[in-house]
């Protein structure tokens, strides 16, 4: 593997961080905030220039990306993005500690959410934009992001696309060229950008507003209100952010295929149509269970519905606090947090089109135990699905399963309380934000030891980049030459 | 589907029943118990020769058992045996449910152990027989011993031992013909006579050690103490008990092979390394996590020692109350629940078999990752495995969590302690016996909702039979002819 080429993509991606950070500055200087937060950016955005420059004079001439470089570039800058993205919380003097800012940039650009600061509400304006500005950024990917606006950066760069915008998908249009990839892009920011003139006509305020559809399109979740979207008090806000999140839940090329007119394919999408009966089964079983407690069946609905598309897209904003709910309804928000949204969309956890593969092989698997001469290929759209792809979509179940278990196992050495230590890995490695218990709504990830917030950051990026880019750091044989 | 096929077979079964009640019935009269208790038997036996004898005359001349059949009679039988065998415990007035006295014989049929009896001590001694002799009998399959040991029965009846003795084994010599069952039960037989007598060398009386060396015979672990085998405080018999476990959660061929002098074949085994090897690190993990808490290192070890073997090989018996250890050590001990011991043995869980093939499968997919053009069967015991074997291997890990979701969902809508909610389907589904907190070894199963009783019945007969006997049952177009 060549290093001098990493190192120099890695440069790239330092000055493309600084040159991010312009917009949070500019919030700063709105805000006439102080010359400490103003100069915690700068101080950033200095290094990040110095070692960008450096780094990128090491890049090869004809610098051409492989797999492994692909996967060794795209690891290492999602932890390279939420190191210095964090540092202006440190050099603000808002945080104290290099691992908590980690972790909350880390949250931010993987879209989680789940957050270490107690009281959001006492953080300046620039840092809290920065935050949800990373949602925005982190949800179509970073690198596919400088892929899309920085010229033709050398032979194989498909493959860092690869990496970083992994899920399975089925259809044709897909984000890894770079022509797509642009027009998902205006897509997405066409969207974003639709969300917050809707959130403003609701009442909400411009800052508000951009931060909360940061948070939606992103499906990150982030909230400058230590009440969440709760705060607002504002059902028409919470209709519109519900139905936004599932939107920003599907996946992009569907958009696109809609864009071209393609109706009938997108009406018969089966990934589709699972991800909508899913919601429709989840809301339907929670109103049951926690039904006797409203008298407003309008409330109720509304609360279900908001509290279910905010789990199933992984976002994480919150109007009631479900961690009062009782288990059954924590169960099911708990397995919809593993499906998570449609692949090719910016949500996390296994995503719908694996669990339609898994539900479909299940199903196969039952009936050639009765007949075991049976030999059907699963289709999916009609269109046959390869045994070995299918072997290969079983073993990511298996292989996020371990994950999540050795995560659960790394919490609960300090975290004694099971619905908290298993939650709270659960929220981070599917991307949603908070968990129940002591990281429900109304709780955050401050109580931690160190170690466990490293673990926890870990999970986020592990599940953001579908394991492989960061399992593969900690192979020694990647390393060889 | 022939169903008088079936109807005929499982006739067999009841007789095969009424004779194995004659045990307790003896143990009866030994202890001279009350006129109530000998007649329940008496009443069951006839029941279930009546109607045997009725069934039996269905028999079509040349019964033929395929697949489907196979499955169907294997399922029926299993809920048939614990139905009736627990129908004694409710005309002897000592249960008052038929749900609890079925729970509680599927329990013993299944050598899960997880019992519904709040003071077992209180309980006649013809009945406690009887409860663990159904571990022995369990252990190595019901129907398996009914071919074993009742004269040629019709073609294909190698499709029922089949769907009673599922696991995957990779060994040569089998339990699915009818001459090796039967040398694979002379081992078993001979195995628990030898432990009886050590038992008894350490202490304990005839009774005690018998009622014990079923429990661990058939990794069962229903015991006549409410302290289980801590009750003795017997040191002796608490490490006689654990190397036996160990022991009887090993693949039996492996004896076989013993004593064909085959030691080399067995010593490379490698589902018996992964075996061991999984031992030694649960016992390690669990000794740093509670030796604070120990003044002397032997009891430490013999504590861990214990439980870890008890939770393995899927017994569990109990000599500590580990519902008092940290969460860390709780989660060590669900592990183990779902790896259980090895195929071939008595014991339950996904099988060693199967988490090697997890293993392998595993670490070639983040390999082929890395390379996508590596083509390299995966080998156990230097042989390859088919592609279509490991997916099929897969795809049963994704059902068996299905299943156990399903499971906890089930039982949340009226418990709404997690830990005691997840551990008590992990229990039964593993067929452990005893879970954590409300279910642990100082708690039991009593205080469930019957539906709750019922799902968990299920699970413990799902989880013996894997999966599939149970699952065929509900599936509507085998009942078409």
């Amino acid at each position: 593997m060549n290093k001098k080429t990493i190192l120099g993509f890695l440069g790239n991606i330092c000055i493309l961080e600084a040159i991010l950070m312009l917009f949070p500055l500019l919030v700063g200087f709105i805000y006439k905030e102080s010359f400490l937060t103003i100069n915690a950016f700068l101080i950033t955005m200095a290094i990040l220039l110095v070692l960008g420059f450096l780094l990128r004079k090491l890049t090869p001439k004809h610098p051409k990306y492989n797999l492994k470089e692909g996967f060794a570039i795209t690891g290492i800058s999602w932890f390279l993005l939420s190191f210095f993205g964090g540092l202006p919380f440190v050099l603000a003097n808002e945080l104290n500690s290099l691992i908590d800012s980690t972790f909350e940039m880390a949250s931010g650009f993987t879209t989680t959410g789940s957050s270490i600061i107690p009281n959001v509400e006492a953080i300046s304006q620039s840092l809290l934009f920065w935050r949800s500005f990373s949602h925005l950024i982190g949800g179509m990917g970073v690198l596919v992001f400088a892929f899309a606006f920085i010229p033709r950066m050398g032979e194989g760069s498909v493959n860092i696309m690869k990496a970083e915008v992994p899920g399975p998908t089925f259809g044709k249009v897909t984000s890894k060229n770079q022509s797509s990839a642009g027009i998902l892009y205006q897509i997405y920011l066409v969207m974003t950008a639709v969300l917050v003139l809707l959130l403003m006509l609701t009442g909400m305020n411009l800052f508000d507003s951009l931060i909360h559809a940061f948070g939606a399109a992103g499906t990150g979740g982030f909230s400058n209100k230590i009440l969440s979207v709760g705060y607002f008090n504002n059902p028409a806000a919470e209709y519109i952010l519900s139905i936004a999140m599932i939107l920003f839940g599907v996946n992009f090329n569907l958009y696109y295929l809609l864009l071209k007119k393609h109706f009938k394919q997108v009406f018969k999408n089966e990934e589709l149509r699972l991800f909508l009966t899913i919601i429709t089964i989840a809301c339907i079983l929670i109103m049951l269970n926690i039904g006797k407690d409203y008298s407003s069946l309008e409330k109720l609905f509304r609360d279900v519905l908001f509290t279910v598309s905010t789990i199933i897209s992984t976002t994480g904003y919150a109007t009631v606090d479900f961690g009062l709910w009782p288990l059954f309804s924590h169960l099911v928000l708990l397995l919809i947090m593993f499906t998570g949204s449609m692949a090719g969309s910016t949500a996390g956890g296994l995503k719908q089109s694996r669990i339609l593969i898994y539900l479909k092989s299940f199903k196969r698997e039952i009936q050639c135990a009765m007949n075991p001469r049976l030999v059907k290929p699963i289709t999916v759209d009609e269109k046959p699905v390869s045994s070995s792809y299918i072997k290969s979509v079983l073993n990511y179940l298996g292989l996020y399963l371990s994950i999540f278990v050795c995560g659960v196992l790394l919490v609960s050495v300090t975290q004694n309380d099971f619905l908290t230590a298993f939650s709270s890995v659960a929220a981070t490695l599917n991307n949603i934000g908070p968990g129940m218990n002591l990281v429900g709504p109304s709780g955050n990830f401050a109580h931690f030891t160190p170690i466990s917030k490293i673990v926890l950051t870990f999970m986020m990026i592990i599940g953001r980049l579908e394991i492989y880019p960061v399992l593969i750091l900690l192979m020694p044989n990647l390393w060889k030459k």
